[in-house]
């Protein structure tokens, strides 16, 4: 056992030998930044060792860092072993910090009709001529206040009920669901519900008044698993190498998740014990990995879920703390990369209800897309991977303070704007749109992604690079030939997709009337930059509406409506899917599609 | 903290300090016996202090040894004290040891329909063209096979399902529980069920295939929770002083039927994960007990159980190793002293659907009757005490080997059988019922219980005793003038329940047409002794019948029949229940019903 100690965080405790300073870090919560789930590749999870004595520089360290960066002692976290007790620095930029999270989403026009409902009750209390039991008085009190027949009786609540309905001078509010009591309170009690959207990158989550159906509280966070690898394929390969690993990932959504239910309730001076019923989203592998379910097939071919239908289960059984019996619904999945999220996102858009030829994307690291053409719905999803999150671009990062968010260039003028307004730090994923959609209009980059001779192109170490930002202490930040290269592959993915739900539907780009953008990331993409690099069909751009957070709304819909509930079913189930591997020539096509001339 | 072992068991270990010797042996799990719950009253929880120092002597201690005992350190456990590290020796009497336990029961005459089936299934493997997910795959395969639509998966199932379906080349056996799977397979997998009859003193345990509907193993035990107090009054003291006890009562018997399920798994060579359903059946008090359900307002007036309805809830969530999804069903209660073991026995012997005019009983510390009269079933429950488990009588003691069985004497001819035809060591209850109506039946004891001059009458310090037994060694084996009057109560409450059943429904003993007994002391007691000393009413003895452990067999059928489980729930919503506490003019009747010539 080694003493590892993580400034400036303070944390520190025993760690067995044998294991990398990135497991370390995970062994002490600490959250160092992973998108490649420990594998060397993705290189971000640089820490600098203090004190004490690591494992020497491997090849990937020589690769990622200057002779006098080594000689600092920076190193990748995940291939650094220590040999004795160490105390090591964590660089900001390799910490997972919150970031701007988009929890807006579409307004709701949905009437509260719940699976959970709230009922005060007047019990008679027993006595010797009428003994009757105390499970039995609350029935005939539902009966008799509000014609309910008996039903069940969640154990936790009956083993409160006696005493309580003792101290509270047998009266009661009761939580019902369905035909089962999942929490029992005073006559003051007013009972909550919790939707929540578990992205991959980020977490989205409300406290909803489950009489009123209005949304009383919410709040954003950064998906706390991202240390186990930035997208799901990562994740994937993380939780598949041991159990442990598997249940570690869980536990920290669970204890994100109860983190969240707190400060929620905590804003409006409730107690998590009144959030009588959840809703649960999020792509296939986040599902799989909340319910602890196996994850292996979904990394290989076909690629297919474990759980396709909808999941009602006990909040408690997955560590949940909410009322005693208060049940998590998981909407339904469609494949295995078009998940529970997605139902959601079409919930919310109505996409089963549109009439015409419609289109909704949500895009991220993976972007779902499903067409309605004229009734007939079908979805596909693409590996549009992390580069809109900030990875494998060189100065790329999340949409955090000082992300460059937006660009215009005119000649040799060059405009940004950053989030919160602060002095420019990296370029987020609607930064890179747009700078790359800018040099392309000014021909700084052509049709086919390659870099022409232009005031703000240089050339270090015989690599071409565009520079956005001169900088005097931090050196400069800069658009390389490769970025351009990464945000191609991205936006092909995307454009395939599209395609290949056109080709099956039979109909043309020209055919779509309409184009809905959901997710937080289209929320805050310049359209018209997304059409110019050709990652969006060209139309005029009053056929495209950005939603925000579909998924979240669709979470939450399903949270106040019975009817929503059963819709998400039906959509599921409706829903077509085509895989994308199963398109025949997909390498041609994808290498047109990253053409930006591909139109 | 003190170091406290107990001989001749060889446990040992660290007790705090304040904690009574009783205390102490619970934490350790050495079951010693405490009938009355650790009040010093039943005076039965006697050790020898063989080293160190322990509190000084209590007025009980007094009252209950002689000097020279006191002086050889015998104490009351639950009023002694260890001041030091402490070695404790336990006499064999005062330790809960397995005995003769009745499992056999009625024969079933049930067509197997239970909850859960087993269905042999092939799917069909996903594919890139077909990629389906594991859930929706195997609910085609029951749909294809069974003509099963699809249901729920038990998320613990859910959890094991893709890795298995891949390891056994996508066969598999299915435990179906209505639309649930609650258990999956191989194809040889034969599933199992346990039906459990959890008495104050017994418990018995049947496993049972849930094809045939058969019994493969059973096996009886003493209840763990014994060392909490012998009959229900004490137990629901001792779990409403503290949580702790409640926690520490429930997991003891948790603890014995897990043992249970396994043990009787081995002996057929199977595993408990193959056991997908169970029915639970026992009074309130220990159903309550079992649930961690609150059992305060069970000890007050008017009595009152905390749940009436049937319950299902999974066997995890109670801490047993069942299968992975596996449900306990518990039958439904009838009141605070007639429990869902009444229930289970009305069950099996078809008590709603007898015509004429039909008692049964089930005998034991607490004794629960029901009087079927043309069609309106009503119960009863009458607190008869611990004497026909041995208590409060001078050498009474439960039914395991060398206790005194049954008795004649014809003059001072006196004949004893015992348990095993071992050396007597006491007597149990039917050797009591039948020397107690011998004794009557040769004038020893007069009609109002007196006892007169006879050969065996002798007086010791000032009181008569009966002697069955002269030994030379331990002293000899007598029957007090107070062994008598237990008796005599015990035997009132039970004739009292009769009568109190027969007045409300207008009828007289001679109007009823058969007795059924049932339970483990219903089996050994001699039915013409019960009728002479005035327990049962002078029927003539072909109206009485035997049926041994009725309460498991109801449980079994209740595991194997759905329509025997919707019976049961029939039968606890139809029986009346009369409580003896609001009978005008109690203690009267009380007092006359304790005459033996009360007929």
């Amino acid at each position: 056992l080694f003493n590892v100690g993580f400034e400036p965080l303070g944390r520190r405790g025993s760690c067995p030998e044998g294991q990398s300073l990135l497991d370390c870090a995970r062994l002490l919560d600490v959250d160092i930044v992973s998108l490649c789930g420990g594998v060397s590749t993705c290189k971000r999870c640089v820490v600098q060792v203090v004190s004490g004595s690591v494992s020497p520089p491997t090849p990937e360290d020589m690769a990622s860092f200057t002779e006098e960066e080594l000689k600092n002692n920076y190193r990748l976290a995940c291939t650094t072993y220590p040999e004795s007790d160490v105390k090591i620095l964590v660089p900001p930029e390799s910490l997972s910090a919150p970031q701007r999270t988009q929890v807006e989403g579409l307004d709701l026009q949905v009437e509260p009709d719940p699976f959970v409902r709230g009922l005060k009750v007047h019990v008679q209390a027993p006595s010797l001529d009428a003994p009757e039991s105390d499970d039995q008085s609350l029935w005939v009190a539902l009966q008799n206040g509000h014609g309910i027949g008996p039903g069940q009786i969640d154990l936790k609540v009956q083993q409160d009920l006696s005493v309580r309905l003792r101290d509270q001078s047998w009266k009661a509010a009761v939580a019902l669901r369905e035909t089962e009591i999942v929490a029992i309170g005073t006559h003051a009690a007013r009972w909550l519900g919790m939707a929540v959207d578990i992205g991959t990158t980020k977490v989205a989550a409300y406290l909803v008044d489950m009489e009123t159906g209005k949304v009383r509280a919410s709040m954003g966070m950064m998906n706390p698993q991202i240390s186990y690898g930035e997208d799901v394929v990562a994740r994937i390969y993380t939780a598949g190498k041991s159990e442990e690993n598997a249940r570690k990932m869980q536990a920290l959504l669970v204890d994100a998740l109860n983190g969240t239910a707190a400060s929620l309730c905590e804003e409006i001076g409730a107690d998590p014990s009144h959030v009588v019923d959840a809703v649960v989203v999020g792509n296939t592998a986040i599902h799989h990995l909340f319910l602890k379910l196996p994850v292996r097939q979904l990394g290989m071919s076909p690629y297919v879920p474990a759980v396709r239908s909808a999941v009602d289960i006990k909040a408690r059984d997955l560590g949940l703390h909410l009322a005693p019996g208060a049940y998590v619904h998981l909407l339904p999945n469609i494949a295995g990369y078009v998940g529970a999220d997605h139902v959601a996102m079409l919930l919310a858009t109505e996409m089963d209800a549109q009439e015409g030829i419609i289109l909704a994307l949500d895009i991220g690291t993976n972007t779902e897309i499903c067409l309605n053409c004229r009734g007939t719905m079908k979805s596909v999803s693409c590996a549009s991977g992390p580069a809109f999150e900030g990875a494998h671009i060189q100065f790329g990062m999340r949409a955090a303070a000082g992300a460059i968010e937006h660009v215009r260039l005119s000649g040799e003028q060059l405009e940004i704007q950053t989030i919160g307004g602060e002095p420019p730090v990296g370029i987020c994923g609607s930064g890179l749109l747009d700078v790359i959609a800018q040099m392309l209009n000014n021909n700084v980059i052509d049709r086919s992604g390659r870099m022409n001779a232009h005031p703000l192109v240089r050339t270090r170490d015989g690599r071409k690079e565009f520079v956005l930002v001169e900088r005097s202490d931090n050196g400069d930040i800069t658009v390389s030939q490769r970025d351009v290269r990464e945000l191609q592959v991205a936006k092909a993915a995307i454009r395939i997709g599209i395609q290949a739900l056109l080709q099956d539907a039979g109909i043309t780009e020209r055919d779509i009337e309409k184009v809905i953008i959901a997710g937080a990331f289209g929320t805050f993409i310049d359209v018209e930059s997304a059409v110019t690099i050709g990652m969006l069909p060209p139309l005029p751009l009053e056929r495209f509406s950005q939603v925000g957070n579909a998924a979240g709304t669709g979470a939450r819909m399903a949270l106040i409506s019975r009817s929503r509930r059963r819709a998400a079913q039906r959509i599921a189930s409706q829903d077509g899917y085509i895989e994308l591997a199963s398109i025949p020539d997909f390498n041609r096509k994808f290498a047109a599609a990253s053409s930006m001339s591909w139109q």
